[in-house]
Parts: C-alpha cells; sequence; structure tokens
C-alpha cells in the first residue's frame, strides 16, 4: 500500500485505528454474525452504539445536562433551513456574523424563511480575517448565529469571549472535537461529521433543551428539533453506520487523552506549516491574517499560477493528497483536522521547504 | 462466526459479497492509499463511484432518459414533507392511496403543507389488504401518491395496472429493486436505502425532469429537488460510504442476472415461507389477504401471545434474527429482501414446520 498523507478539507482523514476495527468487525459485529449495518435501529446493539456515542460527545465536550444530543442528517446545509423553520417567528430578526461562503449560506437560506441582519461581515477584507464585533442590542436579535472555522478562507475564532447573546448558534461544522468549548456559552451547536467527527452522512446537533418552549409548530416531523428530542434521534432510521464510525472515533479521541491531549496536537501541527509559510520570505502567502489564522484549514499562495500547479503536482507525486484549495478561491489549502497524523503535517513542512528551496529563487 | 439468518425489516441483510469487498477495500479504495471515506466528494475517484451508481441503477431499473437519479438523505420521511414543499400550491389537492402506517405517515406530512385528500384506505380492513381503487377525476389531484409495500402490515401492490394519474408518486422503501416496475408510469418514485438497496443513510430519488417546470421556487436549497438535479446530488457533501455501498450491491444484482432473475428469486423465496402458513392448518394465520401478500415482509400470527413468544425466542436460538413483528402491530414478520438467500428462507420454513409439529395440537 502506498505511503499517503490526506489534507483533504472533508470528506477527510480517518484514524487509521477506526478504519481498521470497522474492517475487523465489518461482517461480524460484537459476535453477532451480523454487520452493524443490518442490525435493526431498534435493537439492543445498534441502540448502545447510539446511546454511548451521545455519552461520549457529552463527556468529551463536557456538554451540561441541559443539552441534548441529536445525530440527524442532510449536513450543515439543512440545519440553515432547519434552524429558521424551527425558530424564527413572524416580526422576529435573526442575526450574522459572516466570516465565509458558509455564513452566508447560512444567512441566504435563513432569509428565505424569515427576517435576517448581517451583524457584521468579513467579506471587504476577502475573509481573510475575523472581524471585530460591533456592539448591538441583544433583543434585537431572536437568534444570532456564528461559524466557528472557515475551511474555505481558512480562519477561525481563537476562542468566543466577543460573541455574547442568550441564544447563540454556532456551525462548528470543521472543528467541532478539535478543541474545548465552552458549550454553555451556545444555544445550539452543529456540525456536519465529514471533518472531525466521522463519515459524512450524519449530523451532530448539540440543543439547549429549553429552546424547544420557543420553537415553532405544525413543522414537517423530520424537519422539528423537537420530534428528534423525543424520539432519542430514532424517529426515523438513522444512518447507523455513521454513527458508528462517530463512536468509534469519539473512543479514539478518548483513548488519546480527550481534548486537551487533541488541542495540543493539533497546535503543534498547524505550527509545522504555518512554520513553513513564515519562513520563506513571503513566497508562500497565508491567505489568513496571524492574528485569525485557523488550526484546521491552512490556506496560503504561491508567488503564480504556475508555480501553485507546479507545486500541487510535485505533491500528488510525493503522496500528499487534497492540497488545492477550494474551487471557489483557488490556491493552496492544508486541512489537519484531529485523524492527521504529526509525520503527515512534518512531511508537508519539508516538502513545502524543499519545493522553497527550489522554486524560490 | 456463528450461524445467522437476518430477516430484519431494515436496516436489513446485505450481500455478504458485498460486505466482503467492502471490508477488503477499507483502508485502501482502488490502490489510493485511503478509504473512500476519506476521499473528497469532488475528487474523481469518489464521483466515478457515484456516477456509476447512478448508470446502474437506470439500467437494472430500464429509467427512461427523461428521469433523473438522485441520491439524498432523510429517508422517506424527509421525501414526505419535500414532496409538498415543492409539489403544491395554494388551492391544489394531493391525493393519497392509503395502504399502512407509512402511506398515513406520508399524508400526515403533506396535509402540514398543503391540501389533502384519501382516495381509498385499507384501514377499515386493518390493512389486511390493498384496497380496490374508485375511480377519481385525473385532474381533481395535482399528485397522487401511492405506497408500494407495505412493511409492517405485509402487503404489496401485485402490479400498479390499476393506479393511473399523469403525476403520480410512489414510496417504494421497501421493495425498490426486488422486482422489475413500470418506471414511466410515475412522475416521482423514493426510496430509503436500507432495505433493498444498500445501508440506511441514503435515500434514491427518481424523478421525471420536466416536473421540475411545476416545482415552487424560494425553498431552502437543500430542500429542492431543482437544487440537486443541477448539481447531480452534490450539493451538499453526499453520504458517499453509503453510496458507494449502494454502488457494490447493484454490481452485485447485475451480477446475479438484473431484476428478472432477482424478482424470481424473491417468488421462491417467499414461496416457502407462505408454504409454511398455508399447510399449518391455521395454526400460522397470515396477515395479509392471499391475493395481496408481499414478496418483501411476510406477516404472521401464532394462535395466542405465549405461542408467539416461544415461537421467537426459540427462533432466536436457531440463529434467525428480526422475526418479531413491527412494535406498533405484534406478531411475527419475516423480511426476505434481496440479500435474503434463499437458504435462509428454507431454513426458516423447515424451522415453521418443525414448531408448528411441536405446538400445533
Amino acid at each position: 500500500m502506498k505511503q499517503v498523507f490526506n489534507f483533504n478539507a472533508g470528506p477527510a482523514a480517518l484514524p487509521k485505528e477506526v478504519l481498521q476495527q470497522a474492517q475487523q468487525e465489518m461482517l461480524n459485529f460484537k459476535d453477532s454474525g451480523i454487520s452493524v449495518m443490518e442490525h435493526s435501529h431498534r435493537g439492543k446493539l445498534y441502540e448502545s452504539v447510539h446511546e454511548e456515542a451521545k455519552t461520549l460527545l457529552k463527556e468529551l465536550l463536557s456538554i451540561p445536562d441541559s443539552y441534548e444530543v441529536l445525530f440527524l442528517q442532510g449536513g450543515a446545509s439543512l440545519q440553515f433551513a432547519m434552524l429558521p423553520m424551527n425558530f424564527l417567528k413572524q416580526g422576529e430578526l435573526a442575526g450574522f456574523i459572516t466570516t465565509g461562503a458558509w455564513s452566508e449560506k447560512a444567512r441566504n437560506e435563513a432569509a428565505k424563511i424569515g427576517a435576517t441582519e448581517e451583524i457584521v461581515s468579513g467579506k471587504e477584507q476577502n475573509y481573510t480575517t475575523i472581524p471585530a464585533l460591533p456592539s448591538f442590542a441583544e433583543d434585537r436579535y431572536k437568534y444570532v448565529h456564528v461559524t466557528s472555522n472557515n475551511t474555505i478562507f481558512g480562519t477561525q475564532w481563537e476562542n468566543f469571549n466577543a460573541i455574547s447573546h442568550p441564544f447563540l448558534i454556532a456551525d462548528m461544522s470543521s472543528d467541532i472535537l478539535s478543541r474545548k468549548i465552552p458549550v454553555e456559552k451556545f444555544g445550539i451547536i452543529y456540525a456536519g461529521a465529514q471533518k472531525n467527527l466521522g463519515p459524512a452522512g450524519v449530523t451532530v446537533v448539540i440543543l439547549r433543551k429549553d429552546l424547544l418552549q420557543q420553537a415553532n409548530k405544525d413543522l414537517p416531523a423530520i424537519l422539528s428539533y423537537e420530534t428528534h428530542v423525543k424520539n432519542r434521534s430514532l424517529y426515523n432510521t438513522p444512518p447507523t453506520f455513521s454513527i458508528y464510525l462517530l463512536h468509534l472515533v469519539l473512543q479514539w479521541v478518548k483513548s488519546l487523552g480527550g481534548l486537551d491531549a487533541i488541542e495540543k496536537k493539533n497546535e503543534e501541527k498547524a505550527a509545522f506549516i504555518y512554520e513553513a509559510i513564515d519562513h520563506s520570505n513571503g513566497f508562500y502567502s497565508g491567505h489568513a491574517t496571524k492574528d485569525s489564522r485557523s488550526l484546521m484549514n491552512i490556506t496560503f499562495t504561491l508567488p503564480n499560477e504556475d508555480l501553485t500547479k507546479t507545486f500541487l503536482a510535485e505533491a500528488e507525486q510525493r503522496g500528499f493528497i487534497g492540497l488545492a484549495g477550494h474551487r471557489s478561491v483557488g490556491g493552496c489549502r492544508a486541512s489537519t483536522y484531529n485523524a492527521v497524523p504529526m509525520e503527515a503535517c512534518k512531511a508537508l513542512r519539508n516538502f513545502m521547504d524543499e519545493f522553497y528551496l527550489n522554486y524560490g529563487n
């Protein structure tokens, strides 16, 4: 098997140990004689996976008991619609903090359902930076929406100290489980799994239960959070295999020492690559300003389009996967999610250094 | 590994060959050095899986080019909402043919969004039979919805000769790919994958493309069929691993000889078990009337609750999985989807015969 280093932006690298376990028990889950995929979602074996995954996520993220953990489908894109459907009423306004393309989408989708307003946007700075937040009257907004990490542009909120609202919603699709977060600051946190949590096909929603009292009624059952809370995410058939893999990923994170250890490792991993950028005398140019750099998605450009192509072609030959920037912005991007090993980041740093020595004149 | 016979109603048995292939290439898909789950949904390797799965489904079901095949998430439950959101306008009425609990749900969900009417219902007969269809004025309904197979009650439309409407919608979640179907009779066919197509987590929608012209606009992007048609089911990250398994299942069906062969095998499989019922002098009582029997879900009861419990307990000891009836109706149910092998059905028939000899006096 060839040696590769997977820097895909999502779906992304999964822990090798997780894939090995899934492989090993693929045809015989817990000595049941059948695959976990072939078990009923109402059976005891699957139910224990489902409930243990919730318990582990609560433990790892220190989620208070006043919150419910849901496993849904449809990715962040479906959350963009479900949030206003469930929580915006006539005459109410949702506030958006816009730090990238996904923040824009979240607002555009909400605007089809209710009234929205942009609190601040980094668009004029081409989303190179997390903008300073203007003061606003809390009661102006039913809820405030923020994107914690911007996959395409490579910026990230270092912390959430500057943001305060009684009903704060965060799309954490691309950095959930990469570091400790103050869950109690948020009303709802949601995340597609395919970066740090598992494979594509399951979406985690962490929801403060008291919010259901203000939720709209008469929604299609499948689009109502209340349905899923009442049915413990078993209203309809959940994506059982994806949740099983999520469960394995959570066990893996715990085995590594939880979020303290993961966060430290992620900082070290990103530092390798940012150092290659910063020591290149401008040959590599980081897209994000230093104070807004993401630890998950490292975006940079080379002096010109030809060099970018050469860089990507040579990288591919060396076994680096997924280094092209998002199709909407070009350049390069290295996504260093939890499952990307330290040695992959070291290898990329060495390759970047070498490429700079060869071409940087 | 113990010998088991999986009759789960869904998630259900998958072909052993499919699971073995998935196991074998779990960490190294097509010599890429990584799992198919770790590939970008925008990369060539995954894209070929995605497109080939569509092509194979079109081929196996003889889907005309005027139809689009979509891979969505959320199961039939999300389709219950998307259909009226996309196609019911003010002043329009959707007609429902109600043959079981899932038909009821489809209508109840549509009624939250638009106007609905029941054309006929089998509820008074406790859904033991597929009711005769009264004549109705076609132009009364924007669309007519039917459920092709009723998983819980074990009834199935033998064919669709009696139903005619220019915009006929069928929920085929529990019998798609089990037999040939006249696709061109339908405007939309939809199915959750977890019975005959693959694992839970992907939903197949087959949609006649001209219908998009009458679709409602300004829907949340993720809930609009148009979005998914335009983006070839790659608007957002699709459940790539589930679609990969669907692809393997479709290859497996083709390798067996396609739907002609599958249909014949399914008839033989179901016949074994129905014979055990019919030859038991009423010890086993089939829920469905003979003319409405499903080839996918075989439902029956025993003379009393105690015998049912004993039957299920002894069955479990012999390695039979999933024979308890749906929690809403009790009794027993054997689901004999495509991947359930002939020998499992023979074994069940033998067990039923033996149990009848032991207890049927």
